[in-house]
């Protein structure tokens, strides 16, 4: 689950459904702990009874959001985006900043499906590349990204 | 909680204590996720309904033990021991190699109290550096930890 | 510089190109120490004379392409991609593939300038965003480069 | 090149002659890019004119020592110490507080020859652990070291 940690509505609450949904499903809600979407997903989740991980970029848990079962100080500053996707088995992505295209980029380079909602679209050379599976809405998001991450 | 991936029973016993009575405490068992010392906390921690997280060194689940509720795969090799002391309010070393030295040493030099069963000692010049707490039982360590872990 | 380990001759050509200009200028090349774009940019830079650093992913300096002067194994995996960035004052995009982008967004999202030679195009929502600086030729790419990394 | 960022002329006179005798004989001085040891064996090798790199704990160069010709700002905090580790062939530590502790650690487990001017003493079940080689000069660990290396 990535996306940025100031966060608008039209961000926030698919995100939200996204975090309910998962629990549902039993999925572990895994994020940078921080909040904005990340902070909406694991309300969602926490709702539902689901198990929710925050990898922080700092040293100390005061940065985590009230909806986190497991925050991890990594200390390790923005490089802790790459661990958010080591974690994860797919990953979606919610709207987005700078640091959201970075999960996704890394994401697609070690071979883990993305899912996006209204977030980064890549092009090279002028020609779209179509390496990010679209969704429409939370349902339809958690339901590819189980699926593809089962595969 | 840190221990070496090979060990006997003289450091899985204490370990096993240690993370049954961490679980009934409420205490979350953080460790390196793979086998030994580490699994064995995770047993014990497993056996008591607590809260167990394993980071691992790969880049996949699959060297994960099967006591870990969330396992995550860090991709950082040796230097996830770090992770291991950033994610912990206090650090309980049982026996231990050169990999638990590295993550008592770590946990000093950021401040971070260490109780050891049966671990290193350290000196330089001939006088003992006594920086490791001494527990002489799994009960002893856990009270301590416990104690330090809440100043 | 940054750019994928495996090219082809549109864009090892232009790397060769911006790593002489580096070079020529006294700034030191830093990239992931493979082949492909970055063994080419650090086969220019030395050519003239210039520093090369590279920050390989794996744990031994066997994997180095034989144009660095100072090759740091990580043994981070992918995740030292941001060690990249963090060592560069301005960062060069030469083509790319889902490493490269995950570097380029990486370096957006430290506040880093990016220059592009042939690289990815960024949009959100159907609307492009213009983070990248765009250049046609190596010699353009070093300036605009060197101009942004002094301010 | 491992030692404490303050430190008394005890240490800093041995390092600088370490750094001294290190670029004679050709090898590259790695080391936390900060001062007190780690400055002095830069500026030891930068009398002689070796290369120096330093990997720093933090994000700008500013707090690089000035005799380093490569400066890595990694942002991964205290984690940086097994980045040291991992890009030297072999750790000469010179004293040493609990920093300098976790660099021969972490050597020691990924089985990189370390040698120790006045630094720690290690003991298991009151055995001493005999895992680093002891210098009594700079010129004599230099010569330990690079021996060690070439194997």
């Amino acid at each position: 689950m990535v996306g940025p940690g100031a966060a608008e509505p039209s961000a926030t609450e698919p995100a939200l459904e996204v975090g309910r949904r998962l629990a549902e499903r039993g999925a572990v809600v895994v994020c940078g702990g921080l909040g904005g979407v990340m902070e909406a997903a694991c309300r969602g989740a926490s709702e539902r009874g689901g198990t929710t991980l925050g990898l922080l970029p700092g040293v100390d848990r005061s940065e985590a959001n009230p909806y986190l079962e497991v925050a991890v100080p990594t200390g390790l500053g923005e490089a802790r985006n790459t661990l958010v996707v080591r974690a994860a088995d797919a990953v979606i992505a919610v709207a987005g900043e700078f640091g959201t295209l970075s999960e996704i980029a890394f994401a697609l380079k070690v071979g883990k499906p993305v899912v996006g909602i209204g977030t980064w679209e890549l092009a090279r050379g002028g020609e779209e590349v179509d390496a990010i599976r679209r969704a429409s809405s939370a349902e339809e998001a958690v339901a590819q990204a189980l699926e593809l991450a089962e595969r």
